[in-house]
């Protein structure tokens, strides 16, 4: 060991080997053999015992370069294959080669997007790239932040809304503000009760606007809870519209909600974190018709189109509303006699100080695959999703929860040991144990895995999310074949 | 072009070139020539001009490998390398080679630490690192959240402060509550306001505590100030004590604080951002006696430690608070019925939904160098801190702003036209422009950036910061060498 063994400078003596070693272990293992077909999605182990085979506590020595590979290698090998195609569990799924090239580069600049000195190219590209977003949702003149999450975008939102139309609770606070309500459908991400928790407006005034059958928000009863809601003395002053809700994937009917928007005078937010990507479809974009008339519009392209985790944006059609809303003028970082133009500095723009720069990920991929890839994504995806409702039902034992919209394909399965017996009284109960079971059954396997939930009082169903354009039909059959398998002796 | 090229999934065949070949330019420019001594910090171009030599707007037809490999490096060329010994221009520098690596890893599984069944190995990995933090900072029985960076890690300490004393507002919002008050020094970070205002509290609500001529919160005056706004009907209800503030690095008086604190039952948060890696060190850590008497405590590995961005962590004494303050209860994610021990699930504790493993580049510079290493390299910039001062001392056109009590060593270049003119009435305008202007040089230059900026009333002036322990005694004869160079003839 030298004596700069614990300098926080690469060195490519002492370095450069141990580096590509790691990056030889990263490809084979976590890129390739993690996401083929024959191997697991995950290797399962009980937390204590899995507690026991890692040994995670920090110590006191260092250890050797053959130790660290080997615990990278330990790390790789129990963790759950998210780019697996077989992994369809969540609404991120996939390691896309050319956005995970794009978060290798950005994590050996290191940067971070506060100013143009210090992160002049990615800068330029959060520019470019909120620029050309604004412009697919509509905003011509808008402009949009990098957020850490969708929920934190949904709560920056919420945030520029009340300031729009309350700005002196920045300076004031809310004592002396009327009582803000807001108001989401029941079927809105959990974000938006949390959100208002946190930005002291209270989870009980989020106004939740029941759902039609599919999942969306009826505007009608949306516009009769903004009269009750004032009728009681309350403050509408936002609606919160979801473009592809988490279980159903619903998308709430925008034109309509942007009427009584209108007519109200309350800022229309929509939550297209999981729906957005779907704008480069020209085949399917029609979904978001009425996006344009929104406020703010969140768009995660680390869902739908698969860009490495987190790339979250919140685009806003007025500028104006982020920088007054945001800005603190921190003199030690932006400083007004700098030598360059210091509109380039976005920082004074963001609820953030220090912030990563989620773009180039992003960016790179659309470098790489165009906008003509992501459409062909996007097709390749919705064209899965109605594969898999035609072989569902075409098999016995499923059933599906709705007619899908989205994405989202939401089914039972009805086990050789239910079939038949939907009319007796406890079939709801047994039905709600059996996802949770073929659940423990091939997460211990490792063939798969994919999510389930209740919802309002459905008993627990699975949810078919597949963001992963690499999935075929023969996968899907898989998939099918496999939760056959699992449910058999249920 | 084969019929996957838009898929989002790794193929050997069609990609392992391609990221071989990224892996080799990134490693080669960006981490060991980026981080040479000979080679420029940065490669200035004015932004209309980056704007022209980049070609940075989406397009619509797809690139080659070729071409991608060409714009990666275009951004590596123009992009500041804060990993450069050179680069002293924020509270974070340096490419540390573990931290990188598993930086690569983590991008390479793409996880998010909502659940143990999507993240096992990072969700115990979390545990372990948040339990050795908290003995360190002294909660024996503590726990602590992953932030997406310091201005949100306040903000969530806040929230948790405010639910502490008044947890009906989580539900019913601020209209009820009695006016809070929240206080800090006056050279606290900008996020304390900005998140008061996020939070509805308004900035107006952060009473702003005088500060000492050393940057220290006077805890006479804290005092003074928690009566006065109790007396006119304000309810103070949490302390946020810098250790480490931004500019001069000045550790507030936990001691005295916390004192005030138990004596008018506040909540104690210690915003450690930026100082909290010092614990590290034997030797330098009694700064942050009184730590142990925190309610809440921020500590930013990626600051004083070097880790990549963004590691940032919030530590609580109280763990129920943490749940009970951002509990939710998502059915779709945080089911109940699942077959493993859920209270590994930790992703109900967290504002967030999705989320990095930021923990992992932490735990493996751990691993690689132990806490030792830790101690050694917190020790090494200290000492460079040292004789950064001496050295400054002995030349005649440096003049410290105040004695350096941490990393920070704040200073005026006084060039020779300034020189003997002191007591001139335009002396403090002039000496403002210096730095400005100095910084310009340096910058068009490219042979290294330290930031400059106003305090109060006094003109602007540079701060030198090292977190990188690479650096030597001889980088710090270059630093002053180029600043004498550089201001010799203004």
């Amino acid at each position: 060991m030298g004596e700069d063994w614990f300098c926080s400078v690469p060195n490519e003596a002492l370095h450069g080997e141990f580096l590509h070693d790691v990056m030889e272990l990263v490809l084979k293992e976590a890129v390739f053999a993690g996401t083929q077909r024959k191997n697991p999605v995950v290797r399962w182990h009980d937390p204590d015992h899995l507690c026991d085979l890692l040994n995670l506590t920090p110590a006191e020595k260092p250890a050797t370069h053959a130790e660290l590979l080997r615990v990278i290698h330990d790390t790789i090998t129990f963790s759950v294959k998210t780019g697996h195609p077989y992994f369809i569990n969540q609404l991120f799924s996939s390691v896309d080669p050319y956005g995970l090239a794009g978060q290798w580069v950005t994590d050996a600049l290191n940067p971070s997007v506060y100013t143009y000195e210090v992160a002049p190219v990615f800068t330029l590209m959060e520019a470019a790239v909120l620029e050309e977003m604004c412009h697919m949702v509509g905003f011509p003149f808008g402009d949009g932040l990098f957020c850490p999450g969708g929920s934190f975008a949904n709560g920056t939102a919420i945030n520029l809304a009340r300031f729009k139309y309350f700005p002196d609770i920045k300076r004031d606070g809310l004592g002396c503000a009327p009582k803000l309500v807001l108001f989401a459908s029941e079927d809105c991400h959990y974000s938006v009760q949390k959100m208002a928790a946190l930005l002291g407006l209270g989870e009980q005034n989020v106004c939740l606007v029941q759902t039609d059958k599919a999942g969306r928000m009826d505007p009608l009863h949306l516009e009769s809870q903004v009269q009750r809601i004032t009728a009681i003395g309350g403050a509408p002053f936002m609606v919160v519209a979801t473009a592809g809700t988490t279980v159903l994937g619903a998308f709430d009917p925008l034109p309509a909600i942007a009427d009584v928007c209108t007519k109200y005078k309350l800022w229309f937010h929509v939550d297209a974190a999981w729906g957005g990507g779907i704008l480069f479809s020209p085949m399917h974009r029609h979904k978001l018709t009425g996006l344009d008339r929104a406020d703010s519009v969140v768009w995660n392209p680390h869902k739908l189109l698969a860009a490495p985790q987190q790339c979250s944006v919140l685009l806003v059609r007025h500028p104006e509303i982020i920088k007054a809303c945001h800005a603190c003028n921190a003199t030690y970082l932006f400083q007004k006699d700098k030598f360059y133009d210091v509109s380039f500095d976005s920082g004074d723009k963001y609820l953030q100080c220090g912030r990563k720069a989620d773009v180039f990920k992003f960016w790179l991929m659309w470098k790489a695959k165009g906008s003509l890839g992501f459409e062909h994504h996007v097709n390749a995806l919705m064209d899965c999703a109605s594969y898999i409702k035609t072989a569902l039902q075409q098999r016995p034992h499923f059933k599906l929860v709705l007619e899908p919209e989205f994405i989202n394909v939401c089914f039972w399965y009805v086990p050789p040991s239910l079939q038949g017996l939907q009319e007796q009284p406890d079939f709801n109960e047994k039905l709600h144990k059996v996802a949770p079971h073929m659940k423990e059954l091939m997460m211990r396997k490792g063939t798969m895995m994919i999510s389930y939930q209740p919802l309002q009082n459905l008993p627990n169903f699975f949810r078919f999310v597949v963001q992963n354009s690499g999935v075929t039909h023969q996968d899907v059959d898989y998939f099918l074949d496999e939760l056959d398998h699992l449910g058999a002796d249920l």
